[in-house]
């Protein structure tokens, strides 16, 4: 189950990709990298932050293909998209628990300690996103908008808590979605947020 | 061959990297460093991403002197180099040729599969310059200008094509050039580009 | 005392991040991310850059908690730390100069040449800025201000050459640190900087 969420999340993430690219006016290749990084640059930056070498994606070139091949069917279904929103909104919160899940795993097989198991976490969750917006020229999204990332820190804790009472993996993964995807779409329906720090040297704040 | 061209090319790119540290009022560190980056920073990439360890340049100390030499030298010629505007761009596709054929090299000899050598070859290509414009503060020029990207990617398949052909590999270096060199050259003279795609949610687009 | 100062160092880093944060209006997530990057990320890259797997914070999570606890505990006292303002100068000094010395001798350690170490030492200095001012979508700060990244520059070339003349360590690291703080602090004081290159195509420039 895992591996499906797995290949429909870069593939939702990959069209994220391609829609920021469009944002800059960047060509085909451009829209073909936004899309690869933004889909499988999480995975990427925690196979290096593991020392993880094979980085996984390099040993299944299908995933090239695929969110490549996302990227750029997004240009001309760009309008339908749109109409699409709440779906992708949907897509995007299942990849993001999915990413989480798979990036603690990894961590936790090579026997890195709890909280680099959780950091490994978080790191596929929104590191692709945090790529593609560094790429667009844009201060990234996820560290500012509505609960994004700590959705995702929540998921790696619980998902790691279950584990540790000994819920068998299925049942986690499951319990894992359910309370992430409440969460996420709680937050985006009613815009939970995080509290903002706003600092502006010179004038008062607080 | 391609070691003179290697060595000519990381000099061009180094001070390509100055003059866009310049239009940032850099200091000299500055300039130093997005030289060097903008020089080493594609073969860097690719190195990581491949887990190929030690990274190239920490074998070779000469090339830190050349890169960052070539980038303090640019501060008191760029004057004089703004006349040499087209020998630079002919360098300039010299080295994005030299990288792309050596990258895929790099990862034909660690043993990965097709589509990953072709993505080390461009990332070798272009991940220079993409580094240069994030330090820069600017969206990636490589991304959104005339074919260049999609150079890197064509000579990538041909060098491949070429050598599942059984062609010798001195002839193949010297093919890929000719017909990589034809291509940006043109793309240049003629403003070929690729098809660009703009994207502003709450418009009409396509 | 070198490991005091670094503990110092990384909770005056963070706070120097969680403050950049802030100016760009992150939420509690994005302020903790950019405060960890900020303390850890020169090392971080530092390692990906030698190689060095595992990464050194994996190894030790309570460089996670400290790091994220002082990129937090900013927020509710930013006002208070207006006034602290040359303390944390300092701090960020010392810091500086325990990170390069940190980073000359881990790459040392792995039997790099000198100019890798001399990189190695300024990486870990610089780069947790520079990750911090990506990320926050400016220019990298320590490639335009006063003499800053030439402080790591020149106590990485300091240290070496004491080592190499057979100084004692401790006696060393006092003599680097007196010379670093000396340089830096002056720096400080009496706006010493590095020429500046700007670079303005179409236009006069020298």
């Amino acid at each position: 189950m895992l591996v499906s969420v797995y290949l429909i999340a870069i593939t939702a993430e990959a069209m994220s990709g391609a829609l920021a690219a469009g944002r800059r006016n960047m060509d085909l290749f451009g829209v073909s990298l936004v899309a690869f990084l933004t889909a499988l640059g999480g995975g990427t930056v925690r196979d290096i932050m593991l020392g993880n070498f094979p980085i996984s994606w390099t040993q299944h070139p299908s995933y090239i293909y695929l969110t490549i091949g996302a990227g750029l069917i997004t240009m001309p279904i760009a309008r339908v998209m749109h109409r699409l929103h709440r779906l992708f909104l949907l897509l995007d919160a299942a990849g993001l628990i999915a990413f989480t899940i798979i990036g603690c795993n990894v961590a936790l097989e090579l026997g890195y300690s709890i909280p680099v198991v959780v950091m490994a976490g978080i790191t596929t969750g929104i590191f692709g996103g945090i790529l593609r917006d560094v790429l667009c020229n844009r201060t990234p999204q996820v560290l500012r908008h509505e609960l994004y990332a700590s959705v995702s820190l929540l998921v790696a804790l619980l998902h790691l808590l279950l584990r540790h009472l000994g819920v068998e993996e299925d049942i986690n993964i499951l319990a894992s979605f359910a309370v992430g995807l409440a969460l996420r779409l709680s937050a985006i329906r009613w815009g939970w947020s995080l509290p903002v720090f706003s600092y502006a040297p010179g004038r008062w704040h607080g």
